[in-house]
Parts: C-alpha cells; structure tokens; sequence
C-alpha cells in the first residue's frame, strides 16, 4: 500500500511517499514559496532533484509532486493511480475531532469550524486537501489532527479556571498539540516494554516542545493550551508566563496584544533568554561551552522547566513506568536527558551515561536497577498519519 | 515590647497590637470606607467596639486607631509612646528589597519604585506608612515585603523565557508573594520537626494561593510570578492560563488587554470555573455535595494543579522532606488535603485521616511511616512581621 503523507503550510508543503506496513519511504520531499515563485526539492533512495516550478498555488504544488512521483527519471510510481491515499496533517481539530477521519464535506466544514482556534495553520492545511481533492479526485483523504490524540484528557486537565462561558460559547479549552507524535512514542513504548497498562511521559522536546502524561496508551494531560504556546520554554515560544506580562507589556510599550503575543511567539522561549543568540540548542550548548551565561541559563531554565513538569505529571498519574525522550533535542540531547533526569532521582529515575550516550536511535537508557525505564524514542509522525490513514481507509472498504 | 502592625489597602487599614515574643494580641481591628466615610471595629480581648469616624484620607484612620488604642475604656495602653515599632506590610518589593528593613527617606523612594511592578498595593501601602510616621514621628517603622522572602531563587525559577531587555529594563520576572506567610510556616515546620536541614512545599491556599519550594528555609521557587495571578487557580485569579487566551479574548470580545486582565483577576478562578457559584471553597464543597458539576469540577481542578505543583516542586527539590498546608483552605480543607495527598502516595505520602479531621490547628496529619512528614501549621503573617520589626530595631538600638 502506498500512502502519500501531506503537511501543508500556508507557503511550503511537505510530503512522503511512504508504505504503512513497513515504514518504507520510497519518496519524499518539499514545495516551497508557493505563491511567489516555486521550488521543489525531491529525494528517493538514489537521488536528491531540486526545480523550480511555478506555483501560484497549492495546485500547482500538488501538480508538481504528481509529476515528479510518476516521472520516468526520478518518479518511484508509474501513475498517480498507485496512490492508495492521502494522509494529511491539520493542526487544529478542536472539539470537532477527537480521532483522524476520512475527509468528506462535514469534515471539510468541522475544519473550517476550527478556523478560530488555529488561525494559522488550518487554512493552509485546507489548501492542501483541496489541492489534492483536485489532482486525486477518487483517492480516498484522511486528516490527521494534532489534537485528537489528547482529547482523552479528564476536564480538570483540559478545563482552564475562567469563567464557564469562554469555555461553552468560545470553545477556550486546553487542546495541546503534538498528538500525532505522542501517539506514536506511546505505542512504541507499548511495543518495547511489552506493556498495555502503565504510566508514561512522553517528552517531544524540539524547536515546539510538548510533554504528555500517558496513561494506558490515552493522553491524560499536555504541557500545550489553548495553542501552542504554552508549556516549556520553546525555541522562540515563551511557553508558561504570568498573563500579567502580556498586560505589562502592551501597557508600557504602547504594544497591541497581538504584537505582544508575536513577541511571545517569535522572540522568546531559549531565543529570548540566551539574549538572542539562538533558538538552536546546539548553538546554546556551545554558547554554554564558551562560557556564555545566558546560553547557560537558556538551557538550565529549559532542563528545569522539563524537569518540574515530569513531576507535575508524575503527581497526575499517581507515579509513573515509563519516560520517553523524542524529537530533536529529544532524540539527539544527551546533556539535556541526563539534566532532566538528575532532577528525577528522588523517584527513583537513574539513567546510564554510556546507554545514553545515543542519538535518534531506539534505545533503553535507564540502569536494570531505575524505578522508571528512561527511553529514547525516535519519533515519526509520517508513519503514524500513514498508518492512521491506511486503518481508516482499510476499514472503509 | 509592644509592635503595631499595619496592613493598609487603598480605602481600609487593618492593624494589630502584638507582643512579637509571645504572640499575644492586645488589641486588633479594621479600618474601612476611608475616602468614602469611615468605619472603624476594634477588638481587645473582651469586647469589640464599632464606629462611625470620618476618615477622609489615611491620616484620619490612623489617628483613629491610635486614639482608641489609648482610650480610657476601650484602649490597652496609656500613652502611644508604649508603641515601641510599627511593622508595614508592603506589597511588592520589586528586586530592590531582599529583606525586611527600617524605614527611611531611601526605603520610601524604594517602595516607590516598585509602583509600576504593584500598581494597585504599593501606592496604598505607602499612604500607611506616611501617616503612621506622622502619627509617631519617632517610633521607628519597618517595611516587610510580601516578595522579600523569594528573593533567594535561583535564576532558572524566576527568570522567564522572554526577551532579556525585559527583565533587564522592566525587571520583568517572577516575585512571588505571600513571603511573609511561607517564611512564617517555613520557620514553624524547622521549629516543630526539630530540622533546619530540609526540603519543603508549602501550600499556602486561601482565598489567594500560593506555594513555595523551600530548601533550608530559603524559597528556591514559587507559584505566583510577576503578578499575584498566575500559579494554581484561586478563589477569582485563573491562575496559570495559556497568554494566547489574553488575544482570543481581547479580539473575540473587542476587550481593551487591562479588560481581560480584570477578567482574569476578578471573575476566573474556581468562581468562573464553578459557573459563577462562589469563590468560597465552603460554599464550593457545600454545592459539590449537592450534586452541582461546576463545582466539583471546580474543586477537582484545584486539587489537581495543586498536587501538580507539589510533583513539580519535588522535581524542582529533588525530593522533599516536608509538606505543609496553611491559610484559610490549608488550614480548615480537609477534603482539600486528603485529595491533594492521596495524588502524592507515588513519593509515599501518607495522611492518617483521623489526624487529618483538624482544623486551623498546628498538627502532624501524616501516618509515621509517610516518606514525607505533612503538616497543618496555621499561619500568621502579623507575627512574622512584628517579629521582623523587632529583630530590626532591637539590633539597631
């Protein structure tokens, strides 16, 4: 089966060709300035092909990855027929979604309802299933939202403490984000402790950085709100703050809230606490190295913060099994998994720094002896939506 | 010796007359509608007297109280030279106070200076102290800062991940308040284990909550921030919120950012959270117990951020030796501190409920075998600073 996974933002698109079954990628690549000129970068096993191609629209794009998937040269399909169907990523599924679903008017409609929530990110990923509503008429669409897989939180979790009317009119509720990785790191966990009933947090530490508290495979509670803003400090996202600076800020500088929430957004997180050297933590770790103090303190704040909210969660779930690293700094952090860890020796987290010494590998990195198994967990959110969108179609057959 | 404390908010003036050794209260009342008319209740230990008294500004009610202090049949001195220090109670001592200090003409332009960090208490704090030095031109005066007692955490608690040109120009970072109550307890729970080597949460819930990390008594963290709004949810503050919830709201409702804040303030809490039913905690379990959803959710949620904050704090401290509860919930919320612990059995807290069936009265609440002593330890915060005041000025004599 060949699922083609899609992530539309309002300029790029990205997209993999990939088997569900096995994982097997057989093509992948990138559109990106849709809308001003055009530029496709495509990878398969042997080769890397990069053109530019006008693309006034998401159509155009879409076009563009059809003709390059079936191309004689550097295609790995001999017809756009061979694409079982379409898995696409859409941010924001608030209250409408709580599982991915095959796409059909009413979901169309529901994600234009979300609209409100996700300003951002879910007009874009309309575009593209338009897009390929348009070029695959017959090929069946699955929309894969990052949200649905928290929606199994209990309300004390998801139920902000303002008045009720924000929540019924307005739908102003804790989503969190995510979810598609989430998912995946929790049933990979399942798969290599070769447990169905425990406790977990899953850290999706990355330029966003999410944590969820895990419980039987359901999420429980989520760093994220609203939007992803909030949580752990972030490579530019301030994540929690006192809702007071936003009223501070505006004040002071004459600053509308939206410019005070672009900064926020843009400007904070370790970028803004490292004074703005970097957003990346392998810039701070060698900012750190050099001596540079606000680098260090970037990345204190940040272990710290981690740290406080396995905690937090440990609370929620009454104690837990299993703690999972994933995404970038995740995956590839070594000096930020022993950090985090070190906070966590009081229940009983003890980790093995050679075992740790890894990056984007699959990997047990706590001692035999450690109360909760520590595991490094590759993420892949395209497979998940690949086999989300497989088990959708399938059933549907 | 004889401390008058002062606590005076921007139309009322509440004040004790203590002996900071003992404890012992000879007289206390309240001073309200000053500005509109003018209200005084004043209490000695066998009776309470009520009056109307003009009050036209600060100055009035504090002639007020020193008269009746002195009074023939109402009063417990003869002459107001028995007043040997006045001890203030001041809100926000911005990064400029780390302690308790004598007031003079640099320690006003000081609490001046903090006026933009604490808009609505300082400048009311300050009209206190200029008419007790009026009243008492000799008596010697101290200012005790709700702040003072956090100053000592560390730069990974109380930086935010923002821009450092706002914590740099604006000193925009985490205060915390209610210092003067965790310093009170932090002092009782050293006093009552026989420790002075020890980590602890205090959870100071009451109308407005709090809690602090303490290690050796020192705070290393605490919940509130910049402001007195964020942290767990309170009787009308959100308490932690997403920011991104400050723009919904100004942009859904058309709502200037200082409306949304008053929101926030006034109206959230488990008073939003409870559909408008109260934000006493009494009235909360009273509904709860009548089957009302909006209030057990309320109150489930409170008892969920709070648990919450004391698995972060445990991160935070690397565990902790101590658990304590203050305040008006603190010390009279029995279910408040039975659910809350029974989310902590995973860091082997255990409360024995018959010890736990206590109300506003210093006890041990844990079973002897709990990894973590608990602990009611009501507060007293007019003590704290009587007792402040007189260290002062005893070592500047």
């Amino acid at each position: 089966m060949n699922v083609l996974v899609i992530n539309a933002g309002s300029s790029s698109l990205k997209y993999q060709l990939m088997n569900p079954e096995t994982g097997d990628v057989s093509a992948k690549g990138l559109c990106e300035r849709i809308g001003i000129d055009g530029r496709l970068t495509h990878k398969t096993a042997d080769k890397k092909v990069e053109k530019e191609i006008p693309m006034p629209t998401h159509a155009e794009a879409i076009k563009a990855v059809m003709d390059i998937l079936v191309d004689a040269n550097d295609g790995v399909i001999k017809s756009v027929e061979e694409i079982d169907a379409v898995g696409h990523r859409v941010v924001h599924g608030g209250m409408e979604f709580s599982d991915s679903c095959i796409i059909n008017e009413e979901v169309i409609a529901g994600i234009k309802k979300c609209i409100p929530l996700g300003p951002l990110h879910n007009p874009a990923n309309l575009l593209g299933i338009e897009a390929c509503q348009k070029a695959m008429p017959t090929t069946p669409q699955v929309a894969v939202f990052d949200t649905a897989f928290h929606m199994t939180m209990p309300a004390k979790a998801y139920r902000y403490a303002i008045p009720t009317e924000y929540y019924e009119n307005d739908s102003i509720r804790r989503y969190g984000f995510h979810g598609t990785s989430h998912k995946y790191v929790a049933r990979r966990a399942a798969a290599l402790t070769g447990k169905t009933e425990f406790k977990m947090v899953n850290c999706h530490l990355g330029n966003g950085s999410s944590m969820s508290a895990i419980k039987d495979g359901k999420s429980v509670d989520t760093t994220m709100g609203l939007s992803p803003l909030a949580g752990v400090p972030m490579g530019t996202r301030s994540g929690d703050i006192d809702a007071c600076i936003v009223q501070f800020i505006c004040n002071k500088y004459g600053m509308s809230v939206d410019e005070a929430l672009n900064v926020l957004n843009k400007k904070s997180g370790v970028l803004g606490l490292s004074d703005g050297k970097s957003s990346d933590f392998r810039d701070l770790e060698a900012g750190a190295a050099e001596g540079n103090e606000a680098c260090k303190l970037a990345l204190e704040k940040f272990y710290y913060e981690v740290a406080k909210y396995v905690g937090a969660y440990a609370a929620a779930l009454n104690g837990i099994d299993v703690l999972t690293f994933t995404a970038g700094v995740g995956e590839n952090g070594i000096t930020t998994r022993k950090a985090v860890c070190e906070y966590l020796s009081f229940m009983g987290v003890k980790i093995d720094d050679e075992k740790n010494n890894v990056r984007g590998k699959e990997t047990l990195i706590s001692t035999p002896d450690s109360a909760v198994q520590v595991w490094v967990i590759p993420t892949n959110e395209e497979l998940m939506i690949a086999q989300d969108t497989a088990e959708l179609v399938n059933a549907a057959k």
